[in-house]
């Protein structure tokens, strides 16, 4: 049995911007999985994985934390399933993604909606999170709220390279997703789930590459409570 | 018999950027070529290829251009010699890896170094040059040196992404290097044949990656005029 940690927020909403890259690529594996939702600040909830964030997996006795670790153990352990990677040198290039996506693109969204996270996440998390993201952003989250347009535009500066290339190939990881897409997709979800925000244009390569995405795995996405 | 078109500066200096992209992934398959030095502004010498841009590539009788093009057509031509994708995915992370360092790292090299190449050209383009790339960067080249601590800062900014993948892996691609790595290297070598200015300390993971691939092929890329 496989059993993902994630964090829950109110009306069941699954807002962990990583875990969606680990639920995504157990879809893309067709593997089944049981969810559990965490509260932010309940540390002693996945104290068991070792670390104090999610996501964590659990694969029968195997503990895997950081979704990028999980992306690995996945691969490696289910071979014969559709490949997240389609082999080393897409591992590489999917790590190094990784990395432009968690340092560029991340901290371009997060003061684009935290204020809106904020009105999502479990009521008992609220403390715990104004303490936490004021300390990221070196200002309130109501001062994050207005100046929510200046955030917005530089994140579309930030994603234009995306744009580019989206609308010359279907998927970040070619003519077909694989984890590469979801790295990605975990950063537009999260605002799915958290902002009434319209971040892009319908008719933008992004949006219309994230509706690929949503549409995948019978709608797997696309089915969970949104903003 | 494969022939390459590109830039030709001071000194027999080839400083294209694109154009390095294609040298490299000539040698990663083995394949030996002849270079033809070209000027910026004599697009009378590349008019056979249908573009005004370098790397021009004649393989036999295919002409191809645009340094992405070549690499597909290199490929896909010589699929028994070493990839430079790895396959599918890893031929579509490599693209979407190509729009991120053409449309972020590119035009974050250029105004750092952008009065140093225009010692190093062709003095037959410095007309061409000047009126070209003060147009980008809406300044003078003389207005561009006297900002280019700032532009070093904000190019550091953006290669952080790479500087902590690149501590965790040893090429760009994994464990082993591939056209993604090429893709970057072609922004450092420009700087390294155009440049005397340093842009990173020795120490750091881009600088060892560097040299890591300046290393490759019997020191092909070391072994040319650089600043």
């Amino acid at each position: 049995m496989i059993e993902l940690w994630e964090l829950g927020g109110r009306d069941g909403r699954r807002y962990s911007l990583f875990s969606w890259r680990t639920r995504m690529a157990l879809r893309h594996k067709g593997l089944e999985f049981e969810t559990h939702p965490v509260r932010m600040s309940d540390k002693a909830a996945i104290a068991f994985s070792g670390g104090k964030t999610v996501p964590v997996l659990k694969d029968g006795e195997r503990v895997v934390r950081d979704s990028w670790s999980i992306a690995e153990h996945l691969e490696d352990r289910y071979p014969d399933k559709p490949s997240l990677f389609g082999g080393a040198t897409g591992r590489g290039l999917a790590r190094t993604f990784n990395s432009w996506v968690d340092r560029a693109v991340v901290p371009a969204m997060m003061p684009a909606i935290v204020a809106d996270i904020f009105e999502r996440i479990d009521p008992a998390d609220e403390k715990y999170f104004r303490t936490m993201f004021e300390g990221f952003l070196k200002c309130t989250l109501e001062e994050a709220r207005g100046r929510s347009g200046d955030a917005l535009a530089r994140l579309r500066r930030v994603l234009e390279p995306m744009q580019a290339v989206l609308k010359r190939q279907a998927f970040v990881s070619g003519e077909a997703p694989a984890y590469g897409d979801y790295i990605l997709f975990s950063v537009m979800q999260w605002a799915r789930i958290t902002s009434l925000q319209e971040l892009f244009d319908k008719s933008e390569p992004v949006s219309l590459w994230r509706e690929r995405i949503l549409g995948l795995y019978d709608g797997f996405a696309r089915n969970v409570t949104t903003a």
